[in-house]
């Protein structure tokens, strides 16, 4: 038997990064940024723990732009490299810089900030450049160092003159990324991933105007200077502390955030912990329209503030996704796919966190001011609701503060709802039952009718709204819910007195024959019924089972297989104790009857909006006909 | 000035694999049966150019679950390995292998079919083994050779007994890995990555039902025979010529890729072309309905019988993510950005001939049965009309074959309509006026109104339809577009005549301010018209320009700025020859002119939808008080 060593060939080093390590060459910019910021970082601990004996000062980060020479500079002002650890750190691919480094001061914590991992990165450059350049300066007293590369795994290393404390880099852009070469292109990836970096970083220079000093005339222009252009704000909102920060930080760093977004978020939530993992951000309602498809991928996931991506997908849990905001954790494992993220149990740890200090965050929100909670309600209920749906931790929390409102503008919770119903809504079989209309201008009459009785009548007119129902009715005992129009108003809520008829049997008999008569063509099934003399003669109405269950089977994810494509059911009640039905009763004309039945129907079927088309302008020309 | 190499330190390129290399541990399987098809095809091509001696034979590949032992198998009969090609195809990390293979046949053209690259995708083995095993045959007459690995870089390798021919990979699974020990799991993945791969793979046996022989009684079992069980089709529809393939054989591959799909594909279009790069596949045009956000991602992409992905996004035109179906193609390249795809040469022209393909089939499908292809419309609509908006080429070339369906069911070109509609509907201007209407059922009153004209009305009512309509306006001189209530039918198409009308100026004048005065506080712009008695007496009509730029806002990418959010605008046309207008002005009593002028105007909000709620149950409260 023989043993060996397995031999990673050098020359495939290069195809193997410029293939596979990274989907999108324009990272290179962020990877160079973080070493440089990294180096910064570097040199600030050890001048902290007394380890460098420099000043530290106010070092920036500066990136510059030679398209007459197709190159890219980037200048930092760290820690520098001597000979030997350019020789240890470059020539030697591998992820142990940063990781030896971490080692030796793990016990300094987090505050060191070690951004990446220094050699891999460093050499996503050969994706944009043919040539690469690298002169060093290191803190200790040394001399300068520079390294030359073609992308080949020759590079030669000579003695150099920098005196600077810090590291350039110099990139040759190759021919086929010339695109790096435009400013604006450069300034684009800064924004992007860059913004929010804790080192700044200076991308030219731009004329700032001074105020005048009080001498001058008024003719006089006012005074200018150039300053150095910083692209960065080194200290974001989310890397503070909750206590040091005002509402009106919190808004100012939302447009920060989003330039471009004119409207208001609702309110904040500031997310800080350090144990079992690291995260940091601050999430934002934003007003939400009842369309969940087209708000996503609005979060940004930072990693020690290097912007990652907007896809926090597998993260965050699937009902905040629509909302805003930044979350910053090193403890999300990148370049991994999504249904490893979800198997990951620091990111489901991380997922339930955020989860419950949004559930939190509004628990005390609901507490505190529970008047503007109402008025935020119905555009952060598709969250709460979708949640409810989705999360049971989330649901438990959540019973407590989600709003149940009235078509009059009130809002209950579920238990002040119940208090305020159960007396005059509990049925003969000890239900209680909840109405709710989904829509005030269409379901209006059998509103009206509903509330003749003193009933309370809900709105509830988000999408997902039936799953919640359902939901709630299977989680509670004896509830239901029931739609305005599922019956005629006397069988919403049954109770156990019986109504009198105007009718005799006989009469009833006859009137439903020819009601049958006229009418059996449609496909209602006719029931009579005696109600107050003072409610419609003829009302459509539709059984709420089928009804929801169709709806469900429409928003996805529930209701009956198959249910969804069945036609629509409907009932059509006769109010026998209404003046106009006595008199269809006693028409004796079959013709005139006819008319009178007719006509009714196309008045209960306007009502619940089932009159259309050319039945509709029949309708209207025979009404134009009568009002003449 | 020292030069030297890059050295790739060996300790780390099994954690850059682990991390980098692949976003998903499950991919391992396709990589080792990617190797093993490679290994098995290179065999078949060597024995073909005489270079091997041995028998081809019918070689299968074999993966075996061994959960007691916490081990899968995966064997192959192919070309097998000796020990020197062990540890150089092994041993050296690297592209080399396939590499140096390809270059030494390459003249043996594409029948070879190389996939991957062996070294690399071999490694992909220790995301989910802490061991693995290699034991190998070469069809050379040398000795076998059995390799071991426990994931550092040290190896062994001795001498091994195997006898037969093809090489068989041990993967001892690791402890985070032990999913991939469930049968049902390694299922499902031969499933998703294999089921099209070139060579058979078994996975365990099944049993199989054979006829009962002749002889047999009624009640004696009919004999069983246990087989291997195959799970893929080594010669999927879209390897074979479209001249080998019938209707029938289309459409049961669309079964076998879509088998929870119970609708028939409408039609197929077979991909075919290797120069100027390698692309086969067959796309399908399934039913589609109005909503186009659900339809995407049913296009598999595949690189030489292997499963890649099922997101093709920036590989095809946007507009034909709607289809379903395959694209085999080894000239995409994987792994990297969609922005990257999309500026790719290579990928940039493969667009581009699917949707020429695509074009060219829907027009010899128009050309060669028109009849067919009007019923299938309705239901292929929305990719044509979104492929016409948003690629010029496919626009002219559609342009010939889009078909405009009207209300009573016909189907014209472009270019047929305009010969049907040109003598009526000119307008005093010169310019055609195409008719449409979006709902039948909402729009019937004005439907008729032009019908009774002699006008066409065509039905447009797919979501981006006011886009193309926009689109066509710009690209054709004298042409627009004008919904039925855009106006009364006089004013749809302006000619020269003049209408009479029954009114005096004085009485008109009177009529006006009778009318203002009652509807003056509703936001309607009042217009007296002179048209025929028979037309409605009142009818409110919606300008087109103000309607179409809201609904090009709300449906995206495009419109006026701003627009979306203004109210509705609406004008009362009052027809001044109608009796009833003139039994309003002849009314003297303001109280009973004021009734007349109300139910008047409710029944012209009733016919154009906009008479709800409250204001709707009061009319049928009034209704039924009038039939009574």
């Amino acid at each position: 038997m023989a043993t060996g060593k397995i031999n990673v060939s050098v020359e495939n080093i290069f195809p193997l990064i410029k293939k596979f390590l990274y989907s999108d060459h324009e990272i290179f910019l962020r990877e160079l940024i973080s070493n440089a910021t990294d180096a910064t970082l570097k040199l600030k601990h050890l001048t902290s723990i007394g380890e460098a004996t420099v000043e530290y000062g106010n070092p920036i980060i500066e990136v510059k732009v030679d398209k007459d020479n197709k190159r890219i500079h980037i200048l930092d002002q760290g820690i520098g490299m001597t000979e030997e650890e350019v020789k240890k750190y470059i020539n030697e691919v591998a992820f142990s810089g940063a990781e030896e480094f971490l080692d030796k001061y793990k016990d300094a914590g987090k505050d060191a900030g070690i951004i990446g991992h220094f050699g891999l990165g460093f050499y996503s450059a050969f994706m944009v450049a043919e040539k690469v350049e690298i002169i060093s300066k290191s803190h200790k007293e040394e001399p300068a160092v520079h390294w030359t590369c073609d992308g080949s795994p020759e590079f030669t290393i000579e003695p150099s003159d920098k005196t600077e404390r810090g590291t350039e880099i110099i990139l040759h852009i190759a021919e086929d990324s010339t695109e790096f070469l435009e400013k604006s292109r450069i300034r684009e990836l800064l924004v992007k991933y860059n913004k929010f970096m804790p080192i700044p970083i200076k991308f030219g220079t731009k004329t700032e105007t001074l105020p005048k000093p009080e001498d001058a005339k008024e003719d006089d222009p006012a005074p200018t200077k150039v300053v150095d252009d910083i692209i960065n704000n080194p200290n974001p909102a989310w890397t503070k502390q909750p206590a040091d920060l005002e509402e009106a930080d919190y808004k100012s760093f939302y447009r920060e955030l989003y330039p471009m977004q004119f409207e208001e978020p609702l309110f904040h939530i500031h997310l800080n912990v350090d144990y079992p993992f690291n995260l940091t951000g601050i999430l934002y309602f934003p007003k939400l329209t009842n369309d969940l498809s087209i708000q996503k991928d609005k979060i940004q996931l930072y990693q020690n503030q290097v912007f990652v991506t907007d896809n926090v997908e597998g993260i965050v849990p699937e009902f905040l996704t629509m909302l805003k905001g930044v979350i910053d954790s090193p403890d999300i494992p990148l370049n991994v796919s999504r249904s490893y993220l979800q198997a990951d149990g620091a990111v489901k740890k991380i997922s339930s966190y955020i989860t419950r200090k949004v559930a939190d965050k509004l628990s005390s929100l609901f507490k505190n001011n529970r008047e503007d909670f109402e008025q935020k309600w119905n555009d952060i209920k598709v969250v709460i609701e979708y949640g409810m749906l989705s999360e049971d931790k989330f649901f438990e929390k959540a019973d407590k503060f989600a709003l149940y409102p009235t078509i009059d503008g009130n809002f209950y919770t579920f238990k002040e709802l119940e208090a305020k119903i159960k007396d005059n809504q509990t049925d003969k079989d000890d239900k209680l039952v909840v109405l709710y209309a989904s829509d005030k201008e269409a379901q209006h009459s059998y509103i009206e009718a509903a509330k003749k009785k003193g009933y309370e009548i809900l709105l509830l007119d988000s999408p997902i709204v039936s799953h919640l129902m359902q939901k709630l009715e299977t989680s509670k005992e004896n509830l239901s819910f029931v739609r305005v129009d599922a019956d005629h108003v006397d069988n919403l809520i049954k109770k156990e007195d019986t109504a009198i008829s105007k009718l005799s049997e006989e009469e009833k008999d006859s009137l439903k024959a020819d009601l049958e008569k006229v009418i059996s063509d449609k496909g209602y099934t006719i029931q009579l019924e005696a109600m107050e003399s003072s409610a419609s003669p003829f009302i459509i109405t539709e059984p709420e089972f089928m009804r929801r269950m169709k709806e469900m089977q429409r928003t996805g994810g529930g209701g009956m297989f198959g249910m969804g494509n069945m036609p629509d059911m409907y009932n059509l009640i006769v109010n026998t104790n209404h003046e106009l039905v006595g008199e269809i009763l006693n028409t004796k004309t079959a013709k005139k009857r006819e008319r009178l039945i007719n006509q009714s129907l196309d008045l209960a079927r306007l009502s619940k909006g089932l009159l259309k088309g050319e039945e509709l302008t029949n309708f209207i020309a025979r009404s134009y006909e009568m009002i003449k």
